[in-house]
């Protein structure tokens, strides 16, 4: 007997909400013996590259785990259904529209069906008839090209996830998430950092798209490098740029929300473009 | 051997919260081997009818489970408490105050029993100390009869779902739930859209009670029906007439909120009563 | 065979967040057997205390279980991390900032080791990267004593409860915790009524902290012993003196929140020193 099939689920249904629960049940009706993982259920609704991120950080963890990922603001359009196989064993079932790609591209994807949308009214459920059926039937060792139809896993569509705008002592980058705490993700990297000449101990500025009020925050390495209440911008448990303020919430004190844009600039402030 | 228990688990306590945390616990003690399964635990604070409702939906994808549910506005008083068989083999436990009623309905009860209120002080934890025990017992196999006194299933009280009023181009239906995306769930089926005369393509009326306003909904099949930030009026994936914005939150748009009456009528408008 | 192990789950990540299904994920990863419960993952955002006490309360329910508790506003700090074998065979993991004192006091601890810090990046999440493994590790039935330094148990940092002062006519105590239906839970139990001279049926008065209102409550056992829309105050179901409206959302009434402070007293009102 092999091990326990792992399915994990992703989506922007919201925490308790039925709709996470109708996943579960379905998946549990169809593969009794899956062990089922909630990753995330509080994706900002329909951000479609949120979830794609959040996506291959969590099933980066469970690499040869089926991955069910509902994040589908097209369902109804012609946007693609998926199932991909991956390197490590697992897969990623959901719609083809983003979400899948920088998983599929960190885990190795290695061959990919289209799902035939299922029949019957137009208003319907995809995760509870289509994408959790699927995973379920994947976990349950069904093989991928009994699932739908072949295609090359490289013409998968791929997120907006616009790289940061780099110059010397200047980087723009949007805003992928905020979370519980107030931290701003930003959809960039220590190289990016490195490249705009920001280091450790810098007095910069940040400001957010839509406003010109540049607020002081310190390049550091931990929370503690500031003082309470000081913002800083560091890199984060994730490896991204991020803001925060210690013992405090950076979101709320500069206005960022996910979809801005924040500009870091060294002091005297630049206006942003 | 026979398969791994399945218990589902329904509240309105809010995702996350200690008494989910506790219910499982108290299952997970009494009966390791059960796969419990989060339904939902988002239902409006009290709000039995939508909590009925949600039960019957989704007991209905696993109907050999047992499952507890608890939105209980009424605990401490003299509502009755309930374990009641299912023709599928599986078993719903909780306040007998119209929650149950529906799955009970939908699914077939074989049998009732009235459970015993636990001893010690007033304020007793019913999910924690009654219901989710009787599950855990249920799960682990003890029959119905071991667990209180018999009544007649028939006699379970039913939760107020008031049918909707129809007329020749015009349904007065109540609302039921708003999801995360402002989707507004009505207590309206298909019938009763063709009862009024409302066809696909129709631009009808939608007027909250309590408003005199009177926004513009047009009668489709799926969101792609309507352009970009149109409000549409369709047969949601549950089967029942719902009102939707495409990209957008019809909920927030027109004011709805559960409880709220919703009048569909044909232009011109005619006033609510 | 031994029994299947089971770890428990409690933080202030928020419910259905990354941060969650990270840690889940690690556990499965790492120890496939688990039967993994969330206990509670809305304790408010680094309030250490309710964080213990709620932990105190969850895993009295499961006390062979391994239990892993993450609020740590002091995270990169020089706060330790810890371990703690508990007498009826399971163990806690978590910051030893105050977290863990109070179930460990409750369920006898009988060990306890300090945890390495990660190495790498000072950003490191040490739910995912620390508390998580060294969890799984033990549920697997790694000893104890394999995963740090130890230290005596009794030196753990103890949380900020401050007891209720007390005296005739008078009770002051702080909020600990407002749930979902608006109960207030305050630090106090039912001997502190008792010392106040507080007995069911008194009509006493309410004020928060702050404000100089008093409000009329009803010292009682039930809900159902005060009209509709009442409030009183009665020993809750955890055995905790508590604020509650029949009805209504006694937090709203009143303006209370977590770290207020509450004085109930006899009438005529004595102003709140």
């Amino acid at each position: 007997m092999t091990a326990r099939p792992v399915v994990g689920l992703l989506t922007d249904f919201g925490p308790g909400t039925e709709h996470v629960g109708a996943l579960h049940a379905v998946i549990a009706a169809a593969c009794p013996a899956a062990d089922r993982i909630d990753l995330a259920h509080d994706v900002p609704a329909g951000d479609v590259r949120a979830g794609a991120v959040l996506l291959a950080r969590l099933a980066a963890l469970l690499p040869a785990a089926v991955h069910v990922a509902v994040v589908d603001p097209g369902v109804g359009t012609e946007r693609r259904a998926a199932a991909v196989a991956l390197a490590g064993g697992g897969a990623l079932v959901g719609p083809d529209n983003g979400l899948l790609a920088p998983a599929a591209a960190a885990l190795g994807a290695t061959a990919a069906v289209a799902l035939a949308a299922p029949e019957g009214p137009a208003a319907t459920f995809h995760g509870r008839d289509l994408f959790a059926p699927v995973a379920a039937r994947l976990a349950g060792g069904a093989p991928l090209t009994s699932l739908g139809e072949p295609f090359d896993p490289a013409t998968r569509v791929a997120p907006d996830l616009p790289a940061p705008d780099v110059a010397a002592d200047r980087l723009l980058a949007e805003v992928l998430l905020v979370d519980r705490y107030g931290n701003v993700q930003l959809l960039a990297g220590p190289a990016d950092l490195e490249r705009a000449g920001f280091t450790r101990g810098d007095r910069i500025s940040a400001t957010v798209s839509g406003t010109d009020r540049p607020h002081p925050v310190t390049v550091a390495r931990a929370f503690g490098d500031v003082a309470r209440k000081g913002m800083l911008v560091h890199v984060d448990s994730h490896g991204m740029v991020a803001l925060a303020v210690n013992g405090g919430d950076a979101a709320r004190r500069i206005g960022a929300e996910p979809g801005r844009t924040i500009t870091l600039a060294r002091w005297p402030v630049r206006s942003t473009p």
